[in-house]
């Protein structure tokens, strides 16, 4: 039997409406903050996640599911949303000066090759919103409380915001020489060697090394008296909405395109449901185009486990308006008409189709939560009405055929 | 610069405004006759889609984008949403008989690789609906029922339906030696003459060819009695429903897995919109088990396309209940607080944050269609209020800061 790709979930029943439930609240906040929708295609050219996440990253190195088309064309399935907004503003122009500031989100699937755990699969579901033109702490300060916003209003309460600011330019040379010669002595994992060299920011990230960063000197002592000002500023801020953030000198993000302030946030179980941060120079890099841009990402994923595990539910138990039962063929074949009459009035309802015994269609109509039972039999054809069983009030009513629209919008 | 892949699509602004606003109707919609959401994983082991919807096809034997995993495994992104859902049925055991019967759609994006033109890329979104258990002709009427409902409530009233019913089983091999027979002196295309050996009954479906196959015998004269009465059973229900139908006796769907009646909905530039049918033998084929399946696929973007040449549009125009400009430096700090307030309120707002002239502000403001204005200055700050001014009224109102949301809530 052929079953799912490893890593790859089928989504079903009340799964999928805790999903969609999710998607609209996240989509309502959105619009609140007038962020507007971007979807760009599940895969891209393999280029721009070298060049636009970073070629060293495990992101791009190690877990990028790649293949050719039939020209020769590499592709990747996308592994991140934001490198594909960006592509998509260059490409569609969308960065002229009156829409700025350009606030998109997006929603949808990533693939990322990696071993599949609790909270992570090879497909997962990314929310993520970007923001285009403005470079100030009041936009950081907006993103922050909208993924705030976002969790309080789904139910998550307990997290906590980790906020750092990645010092850049000129100062960030003089912090990773520094940085070189304070882990000189400190035996580090193979992974950090490689890092130190290739990247050296990144070895503040390794889980493994976690540890031994303690006492490595915060990098925010390197910032100009500029970003100094800019944190202070973002801090200052956010406090005003009374968002309180722990400040975490290693915190630097997997990524390679973080050029300013950069936050996570994380439940009590230390699983990170929203990261981002600022990233200036991304659409230089890809597009030619000075435009300052900050976002975020959030793992839909985790965010349902978190659900999960708090036993919150988002979706509404789904019910019937009413079940029908034909007592006879031609009831059935009369009970098809009904419900294509009663569907057009918007009512919700629904019929056996499995020529079950009457007590298993009454069963059905229980498992449905069927809010009133419709029984036709061949007497109720003749006399041209049926009964309407309310499964509430057990109460009955016969009802004539012309009225039975009325009864059920209004008569419930 | 990079570009996205060839036949894919950005969906921004208005576009995904109208993707979002269809699919919420048909999610409506779909909710009314009682069917659940179903996602399964963008790609599938390819061996899923040779087994389930056929080598021969040229959905799989020339447009598939295929791919290999680290661990040698053969994926594929999915051409069509049918056999996955049936792997996924299969999988997860939804066929036990209290759930049946199994009532499911999905929406999502498919991957063809084929010559990109109008209404047709190389990621598509299907929404397509799949019903597992019952065989008979209410459900197959019920699910020609729930397309045509969909279709006229999106806007869409200029449609055809075409309808046939597939000869099987061993009568399908009478047929197929009688139209071979027919077709002896037919001088057919490359592909007709390769379809004819491994697959007769797609010869039919050619485009090229279509005008050879007029004088053909109708498949359904070589029906079985049994399925000649279902097939008129079908008829008279959907005639029931006052749903018309045209019989097109040449129409076999270009995928391998049909059995009984197959359908399409064509417009009137002749795009199919909706295709389907019943595929008994598919999920004996993939799981060995017995479970009748019936279901169709439409075509999301050309429903759009549909909708675009009729001029209509499903989404609403947005607008914003307040655009907030700060005077100052102070007081723009200050509109971010605001902001927070009137956002968790429920209240849509946005400000500048491009630090524009005030001019400029009040162009944005009405680019951003905003229902008021709120200003504030040093002066306003000093005295704890703000200015509203109702755009469409062109009314100001002072408002004390404590007065504010219940001004916005209930005021406008």
């Amino acid at each position: 039997m052929i079953q799912k790709p490893r890593g790859t979930e089928d989504l079903i029943a009340n799964q999928v409406k805790e999903f969609f439930a999710l998607e609209l609240i996240l989509r309502n906040i959105a619009d609140l903050y007038n962020y507007q929708e971007i979807r760009t295609p599940f895969f891209e050219l393999a280029e721009l996640f070298l060049r636009g996440v970073g070629e060293q990253t495990d992101v791009v190195s190690k877990e990028m599911y790649i293949f050719n088309d039939k020209k020769n064309r590499q592709l990747a399935l996308r592994p991140e949303g934001t490198a594909p907004t960006v592509r998509s503003v260059i490409e569609n122009k969308l960065y002229i000066n009156e829409n700025l500031p350009l606030k998109l989100f997006y929603f949808g699937s990533m693939f990322r090759y990696e071993r599949p755990q609790n909270g992570r699969q090879r497909q997962f579901n990314t929310f993520g919103v970007e923001v285009f033109g403005p470079k100030n702490p009041e936009i950081d300060c907006e993103i922050i409380c909208l993924a705030v916003h976002m969790l309080k209003t789904i139910g998550i309460d307990d997290f906590k915001i980790h906020l750092n600011y990645l010092v850049d330019d000129n100062n960030r040379q003089i912090y990773i020489d520094d940085l070189k010669k304070q882990l000189k002595d400190v035996k580090l994992c193979d992974d950090c060697q490689s890092r130190l060299i290739k990247n050296p920011l990144r070895v503040l990230d390794c889980k493994v090394d976690q540890d031994k960063f303690k006492n490595i000197k915060d990098m925010k002592e390197y910032l100009s008296v500029e970003d100094k000002n800019y944190y202070n500023d973002l801090k200052r801020n956010l406090k005003n909405l009374d968002i309180k953030i722990i400040e975490d000198k290693n915190l630097v993000r997997g990524l390679d395109y973080y050029t300013g302030f950069v936050f996570e946030i994380k439940d009590k179980d230390q699983s990170t449901l929203i990261g981002g941060g600022r990233y200036d120079k991304l659409v230089k890099q890809l597009g030619d185009i000075d435009l300052p841009a900050a976002g975020w990402g959030m793992g839909i994923e985790r965010i349902i486990l978190n659900l999960q595990k708090q036993n919150v539910s988002l979706s509404e138990q789904s019910s019937l308006d009413a079940y029908i039962i034909g007592l006879s063929l031609k009831a059935k074949e009369f009970a098809n008409i009904l419900m294509f009459m009663l569907r057009s009035a918007g009512l919700k309802v629904d019929c056996d189709f499995m020529n079950r015994s009457m007590k298993s269609a009454f069963k059905q109509s229980e498992k449905n939560n069927a809010k009133n039972i419709i029984l036709i039999g061949d007497k109720e054809l003749k006399e041209n009405n049926i009964i309407i069983k309310n499964q509430n009030t057990k109460e009955e009513h016969i009802v004539a055929f012309e009225n039975i629209i009325d009864f059920m919008t209004k008569g419930e």
